[in-house]
């Protein structure tokens, strides 16, 4: 792989941040341009030495671009693609990092982008962080990257951005975009709307006096932004509403068990989910 | 508080094994003698100076004692108190450290035990580990241990387990036993039984592969003991089945606004349960 010659981030926070940090590390780019709203986030991210410049306009940062980067919130995908669908040159790809795939190419369809050339991207990382400031160049450092290209993206293009991933430190796999959806709304989305639910479940917050660490653990991601989860729910709701669905069924199959006073059921359901979990520690523990 | 002369206890595991290190560490105890089924980790207690001798018999081992300390599985009480009533000593007290209080209440009224002497108790501490050799003399310091004694019992001997819950470093609270299992089903049952149903509502273990540190550490307690979970279930089923009912009306209403694409509600109802995490561990989270 060549170095990109000038990447253009659109969104300039943790993740895209991080990238750009990666990227540099490995001497795999030579000039990054930053977008985004706020002012004062891009100028910190110069001072981090995270980008060279900066623009608050699309259209004028990507037209010299050979790759771009989209690493916004999902739910503002549409407006992305929108102002940056015109002033992409003929030469340029692209890639994002949204948590959601199929949302992501609906709506660079709708905005009439060039399909040969983007290739969606999720990294699986992150922190509970955001900004900038937050960026370190290590994040995705044994940590997967899925691709979902389409069946009309360039080969070009896809190795291309496979290479970019890959200079980051992520392992890169390809997947169709409604698999990819189906895995994170088992092994993510659902696991934070549970969250979510579990703490405003508590009938008396005078109970959490007496909660200790695995209530901790258990409601983590319930610290999570409420914003992102409102988009990504939005974005993927098909997939979360049948996981919410196969979560309700346990729910109700140890209900019934706890009613009918049933204790091998309640003790076969959780051997199965305690063998499932340690085997799965066994086999990726490390890379976790 | 005078130093208990004779501690008996019966289950000489991880909490106590812990009970009796701390309370030699503080020289609040002259001899401990442990009671268990297992003679190897009997033996381990003892070169591990947990204990001072032991016995396979409650009977002959509580001849003696002025303290006996109930640590066996909430399943085993039956059985533990058949033996004990019948060779208590007049001037003992008897606590546990079961976390159910209700049902340990009924086992021991069951078994014709004298209440006046009994002093429920539930130390809410704990690690994934089990058995002599995993105690240790800090286990409890600066967790709750709460205390369920009936109208009935002897103040003396509230006073004396008291004492004794509060050298080993526990912070000492007195409540019904019915409040106790209400606030235990809300902030460790349900989200126990939440995290063995989220591990066996996976559609597909292939999907783990990408699984990353939120989903490793909201079902982390789906790693416990599935024989001490049914036990737990068992003993507090009318609590656990209101407090699962509690988070399927969460879970309806997520899935509500999901398939109504009702993006403000998602929206407040992640707020709420952020804000009541986040404030929680503002209050408390030095103490977690």
């Amino acid at each position: 792989m060549m170095p990109i010659r000038h990447l253009v981030i659109i969104g300039t926070g943790l993740i895209g941040g991080s990238v750009a940090l990666a990227l540099k590390q490995q001497g795999m780019v030579e000039r990054v341009t930053g977008v985004g709203r706020q002012r004062d986030n891009l100028l910190q991210a110069i001072d981090l030495n995270i980008i060279d410049d900066y623009s608050q306009n699309i259209g004028d940062a990507v037209h010299d671009a050979d790759m771009v980067l989209i690493a916004v919130p999902v739910a503002a995908y549409a407006q992305v693609f929108a102002e940056l669908c015109p002033a992409l040159p003929q030469d340029a790809w692209v890639t994002d990092a949204g948590s959601t795939k199929q949302s992501v190419i609906h709506a660079a369809q709708q905005q009439g982008m060039d399909m040969t050339r983007f290739v969606p991207a999720h990294p699986i990382a992150g922190t509970e962080q955001s900004g900038a400031s937050a960026a370190f160049a290590s994040l995705f450092q044994e940590k997967r990257c899925i691709l979902t290209p389409l069946e009309e993206t360039n080969a070009d293009a896809v190795q291309a951005v496979r290479d970019m991933w890959q200079h980051t430190g992520a392992s890169v796999e390809l997947m169709a975009a409604p698999e990819h959806d189906a895995i994170m709304a088992s092994i993510s989305h659902l696991p934070h709307f549970t969250a979510f639910a579990l703490m405003n479940a508590l009938p008396d917050q005078e109970a959490l006096r007496f909660a200790a660490g695995g209530f901790r653990d258990i409601t983590r991601i319930a610290s999570s932004s409420p914003d992102m989860w409102r988009d990504i729910g939005l974005c993927n709701s098909d997939a979360i509403v049948h996981n919410i669905d196969a979560l309700q069924s346990e729910l109700d199959v140890l209900k019934q068990a706890l009613v009918n006073n049933n204790g091998a059921l309640l003790l076969q359901k959780f051997q199965a989910a305690k063998q499932t979990r340690d085997q799965w520690l066994i086999e990726h523990g490390e890379s976790i």
